[in-house]
């Protein structure tokens, strides 16, 4: 399913004679070597030569190669740069700090710090609560990570993790004027993460826990939980089964099916899966039955870690015994939260009628959506480049808005399941359709509603 | 020396008939109580009333109120309202987070965020060093305290101390473009600040330590300088010292004296004093005599901490053994980073011909400066309503900004003294007098001075 990506942007500047013309030949160079052309500009136009910078979007890094020399082989033709946008747009990093008060005079100095601030600081210290009315805990969440499952790359350290990071704290900022840090951890040592965190969170109104891998993500986000004061949200794990349940709502009042009669495949029982099955349990589905990639999850093994545990408890497959095939017979629901390439056309024929595909396998599905579609009533992805994208932008920047504004000091699964009814809510009776199940996570209201939500539950003291 | 300040400024909502001249009124009384008025609006004006906002700095919180009584006590004037205008300041922190990239389409989204952010995380993954160059780090100091000795409030905690850490954060944007970050520890032992501090650091390319207790910062500063290999400095310690000697180069210049030919008595050998006596003996000063609490620091104690060893063994009084006002007698320069009224007129009296007194104890300092001034020479406070302020803002933001950009991994004494001569000759001969002394912490000057005297010693290996 190669296609171009703007992750793999690149911007070249072209030098030539206005008479082996230039911006058709270049225009025809990238067209013919597979790449979408997004913008052209003629930097320079002189008698004897013409300067453009073309951007174009390409595959992956040989494919932006093998642009580049498409239009270097041109006799006429010459390469003076190769921007790579991506890169460009990370030096120096994405986010940075600014002051919200007036420093331009000694009055403001004294005002903002000494001798100003230590009326504040003794305000503070004679009841701590005034923090978050004083300081940016009333704003603010820490995104956590150890760096040892990010993206699809794995472990690859804090610094490296950095950058993931500090995306998650601009799109914050960008959806839900959250203020949000990225806090890179050099240990995997649950117990030293656990005291770090607790160590630093004077600062903030909330954690958000990262692309920490499992199963020492559940047993952190548990801990975690119960000695902090403010809420504690794996995004992995809720961001997305808050999506899905929010988009499998809504697929579900598409096809006309309760969700308590549906027979539901899932392949992945880790973080994702585990969460997932939890929300779907809560709504009252009865009939979940859960693969892993060591086959079915039907018993307790000696070692298995609490999630694991929980789905063995709760998502009994009866006495099925069977290969996810089997069990893909007359199923309705199929949420893959696990890798590419684990069913095939074969078992989404032998699902039930008006069925429903969740394959979220990111960059590659469980199955290509475009097959899915052919059999499916309703096909979702992970990917950006097709309908029905589920994306935990929708979740977690209206989520912390909620909690922030409603001053909450502990996250339930009610509040949960409260935001996936208030994503859901954005699609309208008119707007539902097949390839139209969750808003663009651009819709204005979704950050809004998802607070209100949230923030109700708060008060409600759930 | 009571005297008004903005950090108590407030703002009061006066209403009355235009036949009682609130305006006159209210100015008047504000004035018989001893406030200065720093602005007045007519927010609305009626023929049977007028509403006027008076914006005013009060002493402290009492007079505050005072003065507020007393314009209450006229008997056609209604006070409708009182805003503490720091308390305005500070509601939901001073500082935000901002995104430096475009977030508005989902090409934009994924080239901050996923997939295109994976190649940056793949690269630094490849080479930690890029870390530097592709993220935050490049420009991001964290501002670390465990709260244990803020200001002039001392042990009042995390939360307590984080808008002092906000407002630290706040400057070092305002003055040289650094990203840094309030980190307040919920700890107070010295193992676990060494810890997380190094488990925090792969976000931050320089660490600034804030507000922590003596002797526990001497062994934090140590330990993490070895540990880390970003740089470390105790902005209470050296931004101190930094300011210290330069305005004593200039003070010494000033009243055409050597530094190594003067005698020095110095009241308080602690975090601050210690560190100012470091770069004095190593730029020459051969004639230290040090008072603590506990009278000349003579011999070493059983517990002495590491600074006061240093302190024993480079600062000795040789045969002198007495009190401070003894000490005095015939000395050049008092520097005081201690306590009020440690020392009296009389003792200025007998200090040598044209002596330097810094007396910096805040917010009172060892001896009224209006007194210093009828004997010495040079007369320096940390007070922002006296001349020749020592003023820390001088120092650290130029220093980090010469740091980050040198990437420069450790600090040393040298970038210490290169950073106080850049800031002593920010005064020119013809400026250099006798209250001004140090250049304003306004002058756009000082920080790339600064920055590029110590990025030069980072060059050259020091």
């Amino acid at each position: 399913m190669a296609s171009t990506s703007p992750g793999y942007g690149i911007t070249i500047r072209v030098e030539g004679p206005p008479s082996a013309q230039p911006v058709a030949e270049v225009t025809t160079a990238i067209t013919a070597a597979g790449a979408s052309i997004t913008a052209l500009d003629v930097v320079e136009s002189f008698l004897d030569h013409v300067v453009i910078d073309v951007t174009c979007d390409a595959i992956d890094a040989e494919h932006a190669k093998a642009i580049t020399a498409s239009i270097e082989s041109h006799p006429e033709l010459t390469v003076r740069n190769v921007s790579d946008r991506t890169f460009l747009l990370h030096l120096g990093g994405k986010i940075e700090i600014q002051s919200k008060v007036p420093l331009k005079t000694r009055d403001d100095l004294s005002r903002a710090y000494t001798p100003g601030v230590a009326r504040i600081s003794q305000a503070i210290a004679a009841d701590k609560s005034d923090a978050r009315r004083l300081t940016i805990k009333r704003n603010t969440v820490a995104v956590i990570t150890d760096g040892s499952a990010v993206l699809g790359l794995g472990n690859i350290g804090p610094e490296a993790a950095l950058p993931v990071m500090e995306g998650k704290a601009a799109l914050f900022k960008r959806f839900a004027d959250v203020d949000a840090w990225p806090v890179c951890l050099d240990t995997q040592d649950v117990d030293e993460i656990v005291r770090t965190v607790q160590i630093i969170a004077p600062v903030y109104g909330g954690i958000n826990l990262e692309d920490i891998s499992a199963p020492r993500c559940f047993e952190i986000e548990r801990r975690l939980r119960d000695l902090l004061d403010i809420p504690v949200f794996h995004d992995d794990q809720h961001g997305t089964a808050v999506v899905v349940l929010a988009a499998l709502t809504n697929a579900l009042k598409f096809v006309r099916k309760n969700l308590g009669d549906t027979k539901i495949v899932m392949s992945g029982a880790g973080a994702a899966g585990t969460a997932i099955a939890r929300l779907l349990v809560a709504q009252g589905a009865k009939n979940i039955i859960g693969f892993d990639k060591d086959g079915l999850v039907s018993e307790h093994k000696v070692g298995d870690e609490e999630m694991r545990s929980w789905f063995v408890d709760n998502c009994s497959p009866g006495n099925f015994r069977g290969t996810i095939s089997e069990a893909l017979i007359g199923a309705d629901i199929f949420i893959g939260v696990s890798v590419p390439n684990v069913i095939t056309e074969l078992d989404i024929i032998k699902m039930a009628d008006k069925s429903i595909i969740f394959a979220l396998a990111n960059p590659d599905p469980e199955i290509d959506p475009v097959i899915a579609r052919k059999y499916a009533a309703v096909v979702a992805t992970g990917r950006s480049d097709q309908p029905n994208q589920i994306n935990n932008v929708l979740a977690f920047p209206g989520i912390f808005r909620g909690l922030l504004d409603g001053r909450i000091t502990k996250i339930s699964d009610l509040m949960l399941i409260a935001a996936a009814e208030a994503i859901s809510s954005c699609v309208s009776s008119e707007q539902l359709n097949a390839n139209f199940i969750v808003p663009s996570v651009f819709d204005p209201q979704v950050v809004s509603k998802v607070a209100e939500a949230v923030k109700l539950l708060g008060k409600a003291g759930s």
